[in-house]
């Protein structure tokens, strides 16, 4: 059970954008503090960035200069991206009418949106409007896998985590959650995800503390290589634990350690829950001459249609994984790499293990059963390394995606 | 009918590399010219370079340097790739035998190797020790089609293709064949293909057209986005049509644009037969600030697993296609780019075309039940341009390359 930090309350409700001949399911999730809270966002880096990423961005820049912000507006069913003028129109209307709903109960409030859902699509307003009094209905009455399974679209569970620290005798919380499935590929964010945290740190701070954590969990991460037009993520802090987090104390150390770990769990799940997917790849490079040869290496096996349908097979094709280092563009000596696949040396120093006929199946057919597969590859002598976590490519995938529209 | 060029004989034999339980097929084929060719050659730019691409490259060097050529010798069921010392000995013992069994007829021959198949395996040399005499007899006794089936793999047809032209008055023959289907997107060269001519042209003009014709064909093919280790273009010139061709002449444009026809149509083949392939995407991206930037996006808008698999789907997602445009890496204005699909214009300077319900879906059910699916993509007023074919991605697909081993 995650429990919500201190200082935040949540609400959902259905508008049922995606008009389904099933009873509808919620599709809104809010994200409220009555007092202002610390943010950090991180947004997709696609040229195409939907229209909430753009109404984000500038309520992100004002509250980087002092502005209050309350929380979040998300939705799933309609990405509202690709959608010009019109989009950005509908996206601050939407606001303004849960910010309107809200402040009947006292409270003026500034609500970041999110968006998931098909691309190229105008939102109905008037199912806005509708689902407004029962989103505001339902505010701290939901739980947090309530909130999470608004924004799921082809999610086929929800994704949550969380941590608790003891830290000065407070008890300080960390939880978020995510949707991902498809178009996972995340640069700087995920699909959507919202972290929330009570406790206490100055915007510089808590910024630079989710960037690092951001680079080492959501972009460690790839389901299909295709990185979405609506990547958003939100860190948000309250305070209200009563902690405040000091830089270069051993505290912080800790409350590093832990967010990472939030993040990193969540990052897992998506893959774990990519479309179709049935593996998870631990792609480790070393012994790079740089980290960008090693990240070269790392995403070109990772992206494979070639690996990803091979460990898909549970086939320890591992002629694939070397020609896909080969073609990456990364700089070393192909009498220099080393593969272990599952644990198993497969390939040393430019050429392959010699097995008894079948040995290496033997080897390796239970290691490839399970859903975790470390892939670790090593280019040499030099000081460069990336880590990847990428799913496999399923009939399940394509069956997904040849479908998803209608 | 495609005729063989003059002065070229072609052979085939059964070596059963696959061990296949079904009889066995040719798996060998050898083009054989019985006075020196001239030859142009490509080869892969993967890092891992399979041991008759290294040994080839050590022959052509020399051939470069005026060390004759007589030809080709391919098999099928072995790529001979990742196999370090011993697989580079193998190949060379393997072309020695082809050798000694055409000097016995009195010829002394020099011949380039080129191999396709699963990479990581031995050769077993007594099948290919077996096999000769057999290859030997069927010298000059086969037709383009024999050949071309015993470089097959997972390929489901034949590719060939030739022109004829009369320049001078004199009959020249272009006739080239390939294999393809899995581990596609050549650079600088194709997985396996050998195009014959009886034109006589210098080494350096010869090697001249070869590139241009690849960098046109070859090169703007894409299956999915793996570089395979092996892959090798042979272009051999014999000079038996009796026709010199000479530089600047309007028969050069001629037979300039005959050759890129004949690979082109080949390229075309590949794609078209591409594992599990049921679509050919022809992506022409244009407006670009540099050619650069309209590869980026071609390439982007191929690979991208969400676009195949939507075309797959004959489903107009246009979404897809502008966001792998938008993270592509490529420089532009989101605000310019305007795409038809199937001649069907869907967005236009960065907003969606307005439809009425339904109407969209109408207007593009017969385009995307075709093969050939248009995909024309606008940047911009830049000079940049690029162009690409590529295959959709299939449940086949999938079934082929998870159990491609087994």
């Amino acid at each position: 059970m995650h429990q919500i930090p201190q200082g935040f309350a949540l609400a959902v409700a259905r508008a049922d954008f995606r008009n389904s001949p099933t009873p509808a399911r919620n599709d809104i999730a809010l994200v409220y503090a009555q007092d202002p809270l610390t943010c950090a966002a991180l947004f997709t880096q696609n040229l195409f960035k939907a229209a909430p990423v753009l109404v984000a961005q500038e309520i992100y820049a004002a509250h980087q200069e002092g502005e209050p912000v309350h929380g979040a507006l998300l939705n799933s069913g309609q990405a509202n991206a690709c959608t010009g003028p019109q989009g950005e129109a509908n996206c601050r209307v939407a606001l303004l009418m849960a910010e309107n709903a809200l402040a009947q109960q006292g409270t003026a409030c500034k609500l970041l949106p999110a968006s998931t859902g098909v691309i190229g699509h105008q939102m109905d307003m008037t199912k806005w409007e509708a689902a407004m009094p029962n989103l505001y209905a339902s505010l701290g009455k939901c739980t947090l896998e309530d909130a999470t399974r608004a924004i799921m679209t082809t999610d086929s569970f929800p994704k949550m985590a969380s941590r608790t620290l003891t830290l000065d005798g407070r008890e300080v919380r960390i939880t978020g959650f995510a949707k991902g499935a498809g178009m996972i590929c995340p640069n700087m964010a995920t699909m959507l995800s919202v972290v929330m945290s009570d406790i206490d740190a100055s915007p510089a701070l808590w910024r630079e503390i989710f960037s690092h954590a951001v680079a080492a969990s959501y972009n460690r991460a790839s389901v299909d290589g295709d990185t979405s037009t609506n990547d958003t993520l939100y860190g948000f802090a309250s305070g209200k634990s009563g902690f405040a987090l000091q830089e270069g104390t051993p505290e912080e150390t800790l409350y590093r350690s832990a967010l990472t770990e939030v993040l990193a769990e969540l990052a897992y799940l998506l893959v774990k829950d990519g479309e179709g997917a049935t593996k998870v790849m631990h792609i480790r490079v070393h012994g790079a001459p740089t980290n960008n040869d090693a990240e070269l290496v790392a995403r070109a096996v990772g992206h494979s249609q070639l690996v990803k349908t091979a460990m898909f097979g549970k086939d320890p094709n591992w002629g694939r994984i070397v020609a896909a280092a080969g073609r990456s563009g990364a700089s070393f000596n192909p009498k220099d790499l080393t593969l272990h696949l599952a644990g198993v040396e497969l390939f040393r120093n430019g050429a392959p293990r010699a097995f008894a006929p079948g040995e290496m199946d033997n080897l390796l057919r239970a290691p490839l059963e399970e859903v975790d597969i470390p892939v670790d590859i090593c280019l040499g002598n030099g000081p460069g390394s990336a880590f990847l976590m990428a799913s496999d490519l399923s009939h399940d995938y394509v069956s997904c995606n040849s479908d998803y529209r209608s």
